[in-house]
């Protein structure tokens, strides 16, 4: 065996495990997605930051709890130790604390973060994924950023054409706190006790009550207090009952979260997104730092599938296994293919008031934010997109012009005519052939989707003319053939094709364009 | 000391070492560049690919020569040995080999790569840095792609406003290897004295003859040959003179070389490229895989700067380093400072016909791209907008309208008017406070520069009406204070007027949007 073919050979071309290409059809769906969550959040007067992808080591350390073990290293090759981003709200909590004149932003960020996590690739569960952050931080009148943040998720999902087919999960880490409290958790309990309330989304009653128990040393007959609270879900009448509970209305945590989410609702009612929420005391959220409200947001495919493509009921017999945690990380399986893993949250986020502190020392900076998961959007959306086959199809490139030629090739013509119109901003693009076929020319033209055609012809150039065609026509059309135009009035000519056709697609398309 | 303070103590609050946060104006400018750039990409009907952020140790490795050394490994935490991308070339090959059924492609890439190189920050030299690619795989007939590429140059630079201020350095390896072997170099020294010769940049002739001699071992009569022919830059009358150059012409390799130049420069014409073009026989290129075109923008920035901010000359003394191989990488200084190091090329390129090959080994397929470099345009850019004191100011976010109130807040209604404005796709926004003062809402428009202004007082509310204003009128101005609206006709009225104040801004800012 030569040298050259052993190298070749000696390794398996592929990309790391949980990480992935995007091309073709799949980013542009993909990139369909970040416009429409960019344009909301600058509807929303957001600004954007980027922070290098990976961070010091120590910036990262302290904030993930036990996913800590999640975190990817850089090699120590001398110098700074440092890891990948985990997520994209620690940078931005180091970033405010370095910057200590920025007191409230409105900031979003689109970025890959890193997780050596169990991947599910198909599921949109990955090592190298994709979040995009808003985030408001400074310090305002009580739940306006909050009731803000979700109108955002609101009109995000909207705008992604999901409307009544998602729900905002929502809770309060105060009202939690004095749930735990009034049942008689020991106060060095409540934030295990909260993971394990945490893990009801994905497990029976049954099961967090045995891992409360066994594992965790609970009381059984504080469990079973709890039990009685967080099963609880609805929305505006759930709020009046909790808010009659004596025991709970003289805890003084619990009062002050009930008193936010009344807050809450009223401005939610102004922003018309009461029908979206669902008040959900079995909502905890994993993570250490939230201090307020916190929130999720499900869809269908948030749940775990039977191998019939059913959803596996949220009181079923335990099957599923806990997201995380595994300590088997570095096996190779994919998990895509596990009828107990579902897609997850699509969103998700909450009140943090002392993470940026964390850093600087320096005092409080208040934030809330939201961060939505653009892989199992896109895992969903494309689902959606293969089961609709009413949609439109999805050109990869936005060529609006193919430059083709009768007869004897005529390159160098070509060659000008596509030059003036990129000069004209208009995209065009020609076959890089001396002498193509013009059935080749048309072939390509069409397997890109390109809708017009200039056609050069000896005879037609003589006069100072060529063709101009819309590609698709059908065969009855009084313009099949293309219309001559003079050689003088081409960019004016192709870019009024251009805008008809555009406007033409807007009208006929419009509905299924917003709803990609 | 408190165990929470000494965390908080213990390491400082930075990023890592070469790498920045981009924020505020600085990325406004950013994603301007980055939206030029990728608006004449999508003209000559690029689609992107984005591959991961790191690859698998092996698909890097023997593809970077010397440099390699500079590449960041990921630490061994079980499962794949991975190392963050040093280019995004390799990766595009890569993929390009995984996707057998991909014969041809027009690919771009606007993506962070990874160096351990020796930062000097201010000038764009980094340790994470953007690139923005466009490669052009596929097997056509020849020079046709490798003239489109520079055109896309010419046209980048253009749409950035620098006509003028830049040249497109050209060669070809195949004539250089020519040029080596007509002087005698000996078969196995060619690739190192190409390299030597691709300092000629930053070095006088007499060092990097110097380095030949002394430190590769070349015979002085052969370096004093190739000096001959390196110095040598020009246009079509180069060419020519190397077309006559009898033992060049009898060279394989050069013939080849300069036939390929011949009708890259016919098409160059047709593109009107020739004026932006030197034909430059000192440009080598450091890495391995080129094998033909290749090319490198420079501006005037390019160059060293002396401490008074002249640029050293080419043939100056010396003074200059090494761009690369400094073999302390890991110490902390920062060169900005350093006036030996200049900006470095804007932007580099060429053809790579054998790269795929070795991954796949399943048959080659030709590439030739360019890759521009973000930082060092942005820097240069940067600078330019500092020196302009008649550009208009840059807005961070891009909020139309603030809404506020007279009087005694009017919070509930100042959110229902901000929904209506968001439902009707209105970038918006107002005070996050229950009762704020008008000047204060006031000051807060003006401070990110929004250009209207909505007015709720209680009055003019009781008639269905409001203000809309447009801020930063003169003070003689007859709309001043704004004009009564019908609240029935809000989202209308306020659409028309930002159509009119954007139509206004496009005639009087029209050039300084296009060249910022």
């Amino acid at each position: 065996m030569g040298k050259e073919k052993e190298s070749k050979s000696s390794y398996q071309l592929k990309v790391p495990k949980g990480t992935k290409d995007w091309d073709g059809k799949d980013m542009v769906i993909r990139d369909k997605i970040f416009s429409t969550i960019t344009e909301v959040f600058k509807r929303h007067g957001g600004v954007t930051i980027d922070t290098p992808v990976f961070e010091l080591k120590e910036i990262l350390a302290g904030k993930y709890g036990e996913d800590s073990k999640l975190i990817y290293d850089l090699a120590d090759q001398g110098g700074e130790l440092c890891s990948l981003r985990y997520d994209l709200t620690v940078p931005f909590a180091r970033w405010l604390a370095m910057n200590s004149s920025v007191q409230s932003i409105k900031r979003y960020h689109i970025a890959k973060v890193y997780r050596r996590d169990q991947p599910a690739m198909t599921k949109g569960r990955m090592r190298e994924f994709y979040q995009c952050d808003f985030d408001i931080a400074g310090t305002y009148d009580l739940m306006l950023p909050d009731a803000e943040i979700i109108n955002i998720q609101v009109e995000v999902f909207e705008a992604l054409g999901w409307s009544g087919q998602y729900t905002i999960k929502i809770n309060h880490r105060k009202i939690l706190d004095g749930i735990f409290q009034v049942c008689g958790v020991p106060e060095e309990k409540i934030r295990t006790i909260s993971s394990a309330v945490d893990k009801l989304d994905k497990s029976p009653w049954s099961e967090v009550r045995r891992e409360m128990t066994e594992e965790k040393g609970l009381d059984p007959e504080i469990a079973d207090r709890i039990g009685e609270y967080v099963v609880l879900k609805g929305g505006e009448e759930l709020l009046a009952k909790l808010q009659a509970d004596a025991k709970l209305s003289a805890n003084e945590s619990a009062k002050k979260g009930l008193e936010d989410m009344a807050l809450l609702f009223d401005y939610l009612k102004i922003y018309e997104c009461m029908d979206r929420i669902s008040f959900d005391m079995s909502l905890a959220r994993g993570l250490d730092y939230y201090t307020g409200v916190i929130y999720e947001v499900v869809t269908e495919g948030s749940a775990p599938q039977t191998s019939e493509g059913q959803a596996i009921k949220q009181q079923g017999k335990g099957e599923s296994k806990p997201k995380k945690g595994a300590s088997n990380v570095d096996g190779e399986e994919d998990r895509s293919n596990d009828p107990t893993v579902g897609v997850g949250s699509v969103a998700a986020g909450g009140r943090y008031d002392n993470l940026v502190n964390m850093f600087s020392g320096k005092g409080q900076i208040p934030c809330v934010g939201i961060s939505f998961g653009v892989e199992r959007i896109f895992s969903i959306t494309k689902q959606r997109l293969a089961q609709d086959a009413a949609s439109a199809p999805i050109r990869t490139n936005e060529v609006d012009v193919y430059v083709m030629a009768f007869g004897s090739g005529l390159l160098k013509e070509r060659m000008a005519v596509a030059k003036r119109l990129w000069k004209a901003s208009i995209k065009a693009e020609f076959s890089w052939k001396a002498k193509p076929k013009l059935p080749q020319q048309f072939k390509a033209a069409e397997q890109n989707g390109v809708p017009l055609a200039v056609i050069l012809g000896e005879d037609e150039l003589k006069d100072n003319k060529c063709k101009l065609k819309v590609n698709g026509l059908p065969d009855d059309h009084p313009e099949k053939s293309g219309v001559l135009i003079d050689m003088a009035n081409l960019e004016e000519e192709v870019t009024r094709k251009i805008a008809e056709l555009n406007g033409a697609a807007k009208i006929t398309n419009g509905v299924s364009a917003v709803s990609l």
